[in-house]
């Protein structure tokens, strides 16, 4: 597990956001290779070969062994780290939060944040926002029931399932989701930043912040 | 982990049959308690106060320890067993498998097949038919092209990434997704049908043949 792996993800992106995330905080080196994902980077055959499901990030060991899906990432690298317990059952609750993350957080708080941001004004999509915010609030209040009770999502301390709810959540409010009625959430927010070799997502760029002000 | 586990679960989900599939397998005692989804029994106080995130399957302990997202029970009552590899990459490998079946199949295979079989036939939700199943054949043919080449989709052997994807493949043909295209799936799906104490899906009850037979 020694070598240094690739990341072949789109910076913006809270699924590439994670791998990032985690891989700075075990200070373990890796190299990135940026993939425009927004402008068909993912379509090409090359990249099809990597991931035939087209999605960053994708993950290469030196050996060239593939991963695809963040969590399953998360899970990886974390192993025998203090990232990931090593009780079966607080790794099992662990893994409840990431499967939560990618089916009930993600297709909302992610989509209409990407929405806003990286698609033009006038499209279709736009319409769908309404019900994805809805969604995401529903997201945000289960969060906050747990929040409201424990100070992490990885059992007794920070990690991967803390890493995977923080890279949307964050910049949740970039989609039209504002945070303001989620103090436990705000907290926590602030006890993921302060972990050590915390790094945040990069600042969008022009065209982006453009649309997300047009969108608000 | 020797204690009867209780699982709350509504029979022809696809998600919670995962689990009984996996327990059956095991050899491994539970209760099982029917919690018809579809008349809105995960909408209620108790059943909020097992899982806020008001789905089902849940997994009750004998000592009361609640866990939550099939995919995760999955994990963790196969620790140990053939059905999880002990090698950390190929564990992740199960794992990526099991995120892309919550995120790229099961909110387009399962949701077509619940919109046909469990919604009236002039719910507003059948207007999304064509994109789900467009979506669903996608993610069928990144199946197909792992399945072409390899036996099992938790590395050398069957276990519960073959699981996860097996519950709701077997039954796309409900939700209006053929898989007449797809003949390594098809013969994955013989494989699976042939493993020790395998049990399939129960049949569906005369008003959901019929709402099936009328989205054909």
């Amino acid at each position: 597990m020694s070598d240094t792996v690739t990341v072949h993800g789109f910076s913006p992106s809270g699924n590439c956001h994670k791998v990032r995330l985690l891989l700075e905080q075990l200070g373990r080196p890796y190299r990135w290779v940026e993939t425009r994902s927004d402008q068909g980077a993912t379509r090409t055959p090359a990249f099809l070969a990597l991931n035939p499901n087209a999605k960053v990030p994708v993950l290469v060991r030196e050996d060239g062994a593939v991963l695809t899906e963040s969590n399953a990432m998360l899970c990886w690298l974390a192993e025998g780290s203090a990232f990931l317990p090593a009780d079966a059952w607080a790794r099992a609750q662990a893994l409840s939060w990431m499967f939560f993350e990618q089916y009930s957080h993600e297709p909302y708080v992610a989509v209409a944040r990407f929405i806003c941001g990286w698609t033009p004004l006038d499209s279709p999509r736009r319409a769908d926002l309404p019900r994805l915010r809805e969604r995401a609030h529903a997201a945000l209040a289960v969060m906050e029931r747990h929040l409201a009770s424990h100070a992490w999502f990885t059992g007794e301390a920070y990690g991967i399932a803390d890493i995977a709810l923080f890279a949307y959540t964050a910049v949740a409010d970039e989609g039209g989701v504002s945070l303001a009625r989620y103090p436990a959430i705000n907290d926590w927010l602030a006890r993921v930043r302060g972990t050590p070799r915390f790094i945040g997502l990069p600042d969008n760029d022009a065209d982006v912040r453009a649309r997300l002000a047009a969108s608000a």
